[in-house]
Order: C-alpha cells, then structure tokens, then sequence
C-alpha cells in the first residue's frame, strides 16, 4: 500500500506544540507566555467588527456564494494599492482572494507543479509550505540560509534541475524575521525569470517592515506576470484571522488555474471576511501604522534585552516582523529543551528542528520566538525567565 | 514539461456557464431563469444574521485562529444529533469542521490516497470531485448510474483493483437528486468493509431528503469508523453558503490526517461560521423544516408539471432535493443545447456533459436542472418556456 498524500507529510507543529501545554499548569505569578504563534491575540478595531455585524446583517449577498477568486471591490483594490505602492501595474484580474494565504500557496503550487517536480525553499523554511509540497508529491529543495539567515541567489542557481518550477521566499521572513534586502529579492526575481521558473514571494508580513516604501522593485517589470506571483495576507494587518482571507497577484491565466483549485477545495472565500478586508484596506491606514510602530518597538525592546541573553550564550540570528530566531547556549536538542521550557520557564516557543530538513544540525540549536503579541514588559519577563534557567 | 496539478482538470463548470450570459440581455417581461447552481439565493433567517452580528460585536475569540478542526462546541453538537439521528456511536473527536462540504472531500482524498491511487465515483457524478481528483493524480473509476439513476454494487465490484482506495457516493445525489435506498447504501458499505476500503458518503442534502428519520444504517455497526467517511454542509440547511462550513464524521486517527491538510491549506474554518452553523443545530430545528416542506413542495411541481413536457418527449430520470435531471429530446448536443437556452429560453442550468466521463453518450442527451430557488410559479414558467422551444 502506498503511502497518502497527507501520509508524506509531518502532524502540524503548532497543533503539535499546543499538547506540550496538557497537563501543565501554569501559577498565577508565572502565567504561559505563548511565543508559538504567528498570530494576533487581541480582535480587530471595533470599527472593523461593526463593519461586519453590518454586512451580516444588512448585506443579503454576503450570505450567498461570491465568485470563486473573490469579491470584484476587493481584488480592484488590491490592484489599486499595489500598483501604486510598488509602481507597476496590476489588474484586479491579476488579483485572487484567496481563503487565507496558507491557501494562495496551496493553489500556487497545484497551478505551477506536477508530481515529482521541485521548488526550491529557503531554510529556515515556512513548515506549511513544506507540509504542502510533501502533500503535493513535489520536492522541497532546501537553500540553507547564509550569512544574516539570507539565502543565495548562487547556491539557489546550483540547486536548478530539470524538475524545478519555483523558487519560493518569504520576505519579511517566518520564522527568522529577517527582511530580505530588495536587492536580493531582485536577484532571485532575476535568476527565476532568466531560468523560466516563477519566483513566489510571500508578503504575509510586509505590514510590519522596519523599511518604508517598496521594499523591493519586481512590479516595476512589465513583464512581472511571467515571473512573479506575490501572496498576501489580511490576518496581521487587520487582525482578521479568525476570518481567512489571503491573496495572490499573479498572472491571469495562472488565476485560471488558481480557479480550479479554489472552485473544487472551498469555492470562494468567505464573504464576510471579504467585506471586512476591504473596509479595513480603504479605511485602517492610520490604524495600521500604529500597529506596525508598535510591533517595531517590540522589535527594538528585543534588540536592547538580548545582551543579557548574550552573556550567556545566546545569539539572536534573526530579528523583524513578528519573529526572532535565536541560538541557545543549551547542550540539550532545541526540541526537547522547547518541551521543557513549557514548564521550567512558562514559555510555549518552537524549536527550529519545525523549520529545517529532518536530520539537519542547525535544527537542535535555533529556536523561533514569535514576539508580536507581548509587550515590552512580557518581553522583559520572557528575558528574566530565558535568562534564569539552570538546564 | 509535466502538467501541472490544475492542468490535469477541466475549467469550473459554474463559472464556465456563468460567462454564457456575458452579453445577453433578458427582457423584463422574461428575465432569466437560473437552475445552474446547487445554492440558496436568499440569506439565513433574521435571526441568525443577528447572532452572526453578536459574534462579530462581542465575542472577541471569534476574530482569532480557532482550532484546526473546528470549533469544540461545534463539534460535539455533530455528534450528539448524528448519534441520535443514526443510532450509533459517534464522539466529538470523530468529527472535523471544514471550510464548506468540498474541503471535507478534499482533505478526506488527502488522507485516503496517493498518486495513482483510485476511487470509484458513480456516474453523472458531482464535478468536484472529479476535478479534485484529477488534481490529486487520483484515477476517478467510473461506475455508470443503472436503473433508477442508482449504482449497482455489483458492478462497482467488479471494478475494484489493487490501487482502489475508495468509493464515493453522493445521497440524495448531486446531479440527479436520486435518494439512495437504505439498503443500497448499506450495500456499498459492505462492499467497501469486505475489501477493506473507505466508503465516503457525502450527504449535502441530507435535510431535503424525502424520507423521514435515518436513511441509512451504517453508523449503527460499532466499528463504522474502520469504513465510513460520511461528509456533510451546513450550506443548504440554514442557507449558509457564504461563510463555508462543512463536516466529516470519521476515524479519529484519520482525521489526524486530514488535519494536516486543513492546517496546510487554510488553517481553520472561519469563525462567525462556525458559530452560525452551532446556533442553527440548536435553534433552526423548525425553520428548517418549513424549508424542507418547500423544497419537497417544489419538487411536487416538478412531477405535476414534467407530463406537458413529456408529451414532447422530454424524460425525469431523477428527481429529489435540489434536482432534476432530465433527458431532453433534441437532437443538439446537451452542451450546445444548454448554451441556446440562455438567449431563446432566458434559463441558465447545466448539461450533463459536465457530470459524465468525456464522449460518454447520455452526457449529450441529458441536463441538471437545480430547481430549489424556483417557486411553484416559477417552476411552472420554467416548463413554459422549455414546452415551447422551437429548436
């Protein structure tokens, strides 16, 4: 009997990592500080959650199917909003809604791969995406991080085989939280469309860039649709998790494809998450720069605690968005000492043996710390109690 | 160059049909009949707009990740009804919560099969599952309807091979709305038990089902989790379309699996959905049957109606929840048949050519008609216009 298609593939760490906590109880004057997630803890703006009482009450198409690639409003704006931000030019049918942007990924590869076919990630790499190409019978190619956690356009070039379709980054990157520089961005753009490859540039976190203005320049090419398709996701800028919404840009023939995928697996985004995401897009600017001021002064609050981490041996490899990636001091593997710090520290992290290949060393001494929701207060404690253990 | 996973499938026929009315114009007096889609056109009730609304407004988890197989609460209100309506044995833990009915079968092809495996699917079959498995690499087996529009599982035996995985069948079925007899399903069961497959029984339409109490006894053999997967949407019953919650009921350990499909492609259902769903099981009972009385009302005019059609040799295979399946008695091919309608008869619905292998011959004589959003009135203009083609 041959194996499944989810078979192929490893359990959800995050699921994994959320059953370290049964059984542990946490005191009142120590309570979880829960670092293992990529995700907001607190709702959106009330504005936003009247905006979607409103269309549930009020819009009697929100309840019905909408089309398969999403809301027409939502798609011309997204069209609108990158084509100005970035300086290209972007049609709304250029433009799907997706059902998170885990889902824009899933139906990228369906529309760009077959069995047995390769895309190349980056190590660290997004274990989903990981999880997905395992499920789709495609091989992850694994481009270790370099210097400043940054992959290599060379060493990606070397890894090109007759089976490669994609190159796939992540910038602002999970789980390192290094922003990639637009120059290397550029270079991979580059290196995929020299070698008739797509370069898929997942965006999820590009609301929370230290850097202002266009980060990178690849929708200045008018020919980007032969190359690039870009995710998106509205679940940190607007705090709308709970409600998957994603999107892809890309070219229209490609949304062709994405279609199928998308019409067979959940038929159109939900509806109502869809308002929201628009509303939030047309009206949350101001809102989200304070969000994203205050994730940066997390980030800073990281920069300025970590020279007592330092001391003891700790080194924080990478650090932006809602992410560092630290090295510990510890002999014990990162998976078990990620375990044991549910109950020696009060601290829910995840070991980067979930973001590397099986097997591969760096795994036992990194770390991830999704920092985004703790305050500079919970950041220090997370510090005091990294900075106290006796293992 | 391989195909690529989307290119293995055919276009979305709803989408495919819906481009049919670019450019026509319906005259007031004859606006357009549209029978093409398997959906409610009109919202939930007022009152399950108004807990959608409260959620949004008050209920601040809502707006957050939910676990990934749906929301606690929801799941144990699944067990608790199918326990009690099928007689059997189901725990909270046996059943996932999926984005729309279509995940469900997605994620359970996931967790079932592998490239080359294969399923038997009896024919006209509902589309997507067919283009899911195409996208899987997943061979769909055709079994073709007999008498009645049923399956036999005779033959359906005689077409198990070494890489079958599964049989699929849809009750009340999509596209014929035939209603599988107790024991034919209880047949295909033991069929799939004695060879060691899974039997998946989606059960959309179960609500709108003519027979009263269980249809099927399958959940009272205690160890129907070793062979059922039984699927479910809470699209129809509360008119929930737009928010995409769906159900499997099946093995714990197999839903572990499909877990990490959901966690790969969209994480978790969306929220407020899932909250309307679980307010509906507990408060929609009534309504829900008045919705009942009026589909099987409909259905009623369908059989009054169809003998001024059958004068002109027009034929019902199939009828029962939301369907008609007819043969019509021209001799233009269903698909060229289909599109003329939309201009000369202002109805919109789908040929069979979109449910059957292709070349297979009845796929030119026969058509969906999805008549569940047409009134008696409407349904009665519906034969109006088809009686008087001219073709």
């Amino acid at each position: 009997m041959t194996l499944t298609r989810a078979q192929a593939t490893f359990p959800p760490p995050i699921v994994a990592a959320k059953r370290w906590l049964d059984g542990v109880t946490f005191p009142p004057d120590r309570p979880l500080i829960n670092v293992s997630q990529a995700a907001p803890v607190a709702p959106p703006p009330p504005e936003l959650r009247q905006v979607m009482a409103d269309v549930a009450l009020n819009d009697d198409s929100a309840h019905l199917y909408g089309p398969d690639l999403g809301l027409p409003a939502l798609r011309a704006e997204i069209a609108a909003q990158w084509s100005a931000h970035y300086r290209g030019t972007i049609t709304p049918e250029q433009v799907a809604i997706t059902s998170g942007c885990n889902q824009a990924f899933a139906a990228a590869i369906h529309a760009l791969t077959g069995e047995g076919d390769e895309v190349i990630l980056p190590t660290p790499w997004y274990f989903n995406h990981k999880m997905w190409l395992d499920m789709c019978g495609v091989r992850a190619v694994p481009l270790p991080a370099g210097e400043g956690m940054l992959p290599d356009p060379d060493r990606a070039a070397a890894l090109i085989g007759p089976r490669t379709r994609a190159i796939a980054l992540v910038s602002p990157n999970n789980p390192t939280g290094v922003e990639y520089p637009g120059a290397l961005v550029r270079a991979f753009y580059d290196l995929a469309k020299s070698r008739g490859l797509r370069l898929i540039l997942d965006e999820t976190y590009r609301d929370f860039d230290a850097r202002s203005g266009a980060v990178h320049d690849l929708f200045t090419d008018p020919d980007w649709p032969e190359t690039l398709v870009d995710l998106y996701s509205f679940s940190k800028a607007y705090r709308l998790t709970g409600h998957r919404v994603g999107a892809m840009i890309a070219a229209q023939p490609l949304l062709d494809e994405v279609e199928k995928f998308i019409d067979s697996v959940t038929i159109c985004p939900n509806q109502i998450g869809q308002h929201a995401a628009l509303w939030g897009m047309r009206n949350l600017g101001q809102w989200l720069a304070g969000e994203r001021a205050e994730i940066l002064d997390r980030r800073t609050a990281i920069e300025d605690g970590f020279p007592a981490l330092a001391d003891q041996g700790w080194r924080l490899l990478g650090l932006g968005a809602y992410f560092a990636y630290v090295e510990h001091p510890f002999t014990l593997p990162s998976d078990q000492l990620a375990q044991r710090l549910v109950a020696e520290a009060g601290i829910l992290l995840l070991p980067a043996t979930m973001f590397v290949p099986e097997g591969e060393a760096s795994g036992q001494r990194q770390l991830r710390i999704a920092f985004a929701n703790l305050d500079r207060a919970g950041i220090g404690t997370m510090f005091d109690r990294l900075a106290g253990l006796a293992l």
